[in-house]
């Protein structure tokens, strides 16, 4: 079993896919003939969109929760993030009995504040302008003597995204199928670096692309699960195993989103639509090739969806 | 096998599965955690909105037509719809290879007759005011020799829209579960007669609830899959096997939909959300239960859809 701040492996995927059965949710592996049509390739999709919290981060939230003994548990979890991390860390401390402190800026959305505490968490919050998240986490973590929990690079949170690819490995194989490439939304590199160490296990040809959007505007990158820089352990492993990226404008994230509304009837949020997107956009090869879409979260606030959604919706495209 | 007419049995649906498991997707049932907690009970979702064209009529259509000889498909079926049907019997058609012609009302909107016509239907427009639908259907079958396909109260039909059930019960076995109670959203009752018959051969103290709209509105009606009155063999079938009808009022299937946004990370219709309201509801008891909500449908036009969603979506209820 991996210490921390090592570098995971296989086993530590396995194992994390143990500890968090009873908690994570399964997500299925969707067939849609529409996309099969368009594309001219068998296109499965992985919804995390349907996982606790509406994200993957739950899975490496609750592996690396799981991970720590009692007493560390009782001295509880910090954690620092305006979005799908703080959520996924207050879900999975309520569930694992560990009192949970989310540092978030001032002014996020009121929603995203509303649902980290409706998990019972503690929300202090900061002044993005004058304030460091991270300094403000560190001395709430010394003072209290609460853990840590980094949002992509550390080997347990690896660990957890990483159950995403071997469900993805198991459900391929019970349909008899193996796949040619898998599409993942990267942002700090965590679901893709642990999507790539559960394949790569397979011993299969099949290539993970990391998938990130072109450029954010100021409302993308305060919607966006993704993280503005790769972290250390992650680079590594996605240097070594992940294919080429690929980076997808704003409109082709709109026009999948708006895709995933009228004919997948999944609700995705920008940043966990880029995968798609990139599927839509022709970006990567997909006739006569399987190819599995990971959509990575679903949390939107209603007025920006429904701006993107209403926005060309009716077309038939 | 039963023949066109007569009332239909288990054999048929098990007949249906084997013929149309080829074509329509066997839809996942899916978990919860947060309709667990909410209702002290473990509620399952049965997601038509992931089946083909977006609801489960495709799975009637493409029995119907499946049962046709090679001699009737070649002559082609017709069906008169404003919506679901109109979508199921275009796309099934297409697949096995017969003509279809779709009578629809002139004003209906246009992103419903351009869905018809993407799966190749020919649309043939009416006006509500001063035509019959159901004498246009009629005549254009005779002049062609083109089979009419009712939209619910036909044996073939329900028994299509039985593999619903079938699945239902197979998905909870393989989980180890038996339900308590499947909710249904109904009109003409083709659905609820095919669950409840799939359902009632298990010889399980299962109960079917037929769950309905308590009153349409103007845009309600256009938009919902549901018929205005019962057919005589679906009437028949459910006066025997259905549990009490709940019926639901619109703000309690605009707060299912609006909650099947924000949680559950699916698109549905006002009509497929009949089920899920009368359960957020209170209206059938849950606690300790196991039961089984069946969404049937996902398809609306995006203005209704967020006029809706974005009505008060980022409550935190």
């Amino acid at each position: 079993m991996t210490g921390d701040g090592d570098a995971p492996g296989f086993g530590d995927i396995t194992e994390a896919a143990a500890r968090i059965g009873g908690l994570a949710i399964r997500t299925p592996l969707l067939g849609y003939p529409d996309l099969d049509a368009r594309t001219g390739g068998r296109i499965l999709i992985k919804p995390e969109v349907l996982q606790r919290t509406g994200s993957f981060k739950f899975r490496g939230a609750c592996n690396f929760i799981g991970r720590l003994d009692a007493a560390a548990r009782r001295r509880g979890v910090v954690a620092y993030s305006s979005g799908n991390h703080a959520q996924g860390v207050a879900a999975a401390a309520a569930l694992l009995g560990a009192p949970a402190t989310i540092v978030m800026p001032a002014d996020a959305p009121a929603i995203k504040i509303a649902n980290t505490r409706s998990y019972g968490a503690t929300v202090v919050t900061y002044d993005r302008w004058c304030d460091n998240r991270e300094e403000i986490a560190a001395k709430l973590a010394r003072r209290t003597g609460a853990t840590l929990l980094p949002p992509y690079d550390h080997a347990w949170t690896i660990a957890g995204q990483g159950t995403v690819g071997l469900e993805i490995v198991e459900q391929c194989d019970a349909r008899g199928l193996r796949a040619d490439a898998v599409l993942v939304p990267c942002g700090g590199g965590g679901l893709t670096a642990g999507v790539c160490l559960a394949i790569a296990a397979t011993g299969a040809a099949t290539a993970v692309h990391p998938i990130e959007p072109a450029s954010f505007d100021d409302t993308a990158r305060s919607l966006a699960l993704l993280a503005p820089c790769p972290g250390t352990l992650t680079f590594a492993i996605n240097r070594r195993h992940a294919a080429p990226g690929v980076a997808v404008d704003d409109d082709a994230v709109r026009d999948a989103m708006r895709y995933a509304w009228r004919t997948l009837k999944l609700v995705v949020e920008p940043g966990g639509a880029v995968a798609l997107a990139a599927l839509l956009c022709g970006r990567v090869a997909a006739r006569d090739r399987t190819v599995v879409i990971v959509l990575s979260g679903g949390n939107v606030d209603a007025a920006t969806y429904c701006g993107i959604v209403a926005g060309s919706a009716d077309a038939t495209t």
